[in-house]
């Protein structure tokens, strides 16, 4: 456990027990990000339907994908748009990079709006599963569709005891009913589920849902500021699993 | 793959073949029964609560709490009782078997209720599951709550991409919105989507909704018919899993 910087495993250890991560039941998953490398698989998605770009066009298209995709989520939370689904937005998102690429053929773009599905693990997140399987509920819990969901965690090679969607109450987290429709799953008192995301943004939302929190830093994540209170900070999921006594 | 009592290794793979169980993207499991060994758990619950009960006695008291689980379901299915999930109706079961065994103490009541969540799998489940997750999408489907389907899915250590519950869409199978729910979650034709359990029944609404079948069988469970024309016919997890060329 890693609360800031470098301390010793036995400040770790204390963290631990003082932090109150202990009496967990069940540890909910952040997907995208958290699990699995986004930006690396929209990345790859975006290379394979415009061979000829260079690293800074890449660059270019990805920010163009991911800055349709947030605006559009924070739309709908905001009650701006009605709900629509992950993959209608990854659609637009592919339409917008084909059309500053230059990409017509429709199969290029249909197959460049799935790339959103076809996602890396991170190099630890099958083995912290199935650690964390064994001995706790294991649920994912997503901004991707209730029908991407599944898709991502068989193209990562990532199992579970169960799978959530933001779809499912027409929302995208940070929005109070995406927690609550985890704690309503996990079936026990909130302070007994445990949120696990890679952004700030996210353990805030389930912070104020009652949920417990551990960050876990990733390339790309959204880290904690000084003001944010988490029950645990963690450099992988080994150490989070260490931390639950698993 | 046995069709009707015991064919040839060879009949079986053209059966295979012919019978169309290729082309398949999604698989989705039937849990009660079909996994996990329900009247094995209920009796051991039952078991545990009334210790002194000798196997007569724990026989009537499952046969007690079956059938009311089975006549309130329908009651549901048939729009004559409003829904109520799982753990409700197996509250009001074990209270009808502590009423009947005169088991008063509230914490023993309270544990009997939830001994359907406590149910142990069949000797290949997870195993099976472990094979089929590595190269399809694997989702369970079943009558379970919510709140149960990934409980029960940690207690037996079955893992998979996705569960879903009736409970989502407040019905009981075979009705033929909860096989939509998972057609609808498999998010590809039904054709492409496999449903396998242990009962006929099961499979018949599946088949009503467009989704190809599998019976595999199970001590307890509601084997085809003549009449039925299933996709496939197993003895267990393995079969399914090399029928499906994987």
């Amino acid at each position: 456990m890693v609360a800031s910087g470098r301390e010793s495993a036995e400040e770790g250890v204390r963290a631990g027990m003082a932090g109150g991560i202990l009496g967990i039941e069940v540890v909910v998953f952040d997907v995208l990000g958290t699990l699995v490398d986004e930006p690396g698989g929209l990345r790859a998605g975006i290379r394979e339907a415009v061979p000829a770009a260079d690293d800074a066009f890449v660059d270019e298209l990805l920010a163009l994908w991911q800055g349709h995709v947030e605006r559009e989520q924070r739309r709908v939370v905001r009650g701006r748009r009605a709900y629509a689904d992950s993959g209608i937005i990854d659609a637009e998102a592919a339409r917008l990079v084909a059309d500053r690429a230059g990409v017509g053929d429709p199969a290029a773009v249909d197959r460049l709006a799935g790339a959103g599905r076809r996602l890396p693990p991170w190099s630890d997140s099958a083995a912290g599963l199935d650690r964390l399987t064994r001995r706790l509920v294991v649920l994912g819990l997503s901004n991707a569709s209730h029908t991407a969901v599944p898709r991502i965690a068989a193209y990562a090679g990532l199992r579970w005891h169960g799978a959530l969607s933001g779809e499912t109450v027409r929302a995208y987290k940070p929005a109070p009913e995406v927690y609550r429709l985890a704690v309503d799953t996990a079936g026990c008192p909130p302070d007994r589920v445990l949120m696990v995301a890679a952004h700030a943004w996210d353990l805030r939302g389930a912070r104020a849902g009652g949920m417990r929190t551990a960050y876990v830093r990733r390339p790309g994540g959204d880290p904690p500021t000084g003001s944010d209170d988490f029950d645990g900070r963690f450099e992988a999921l080994d150490e989070l699993a260490d931390a639950l006594r698993l």
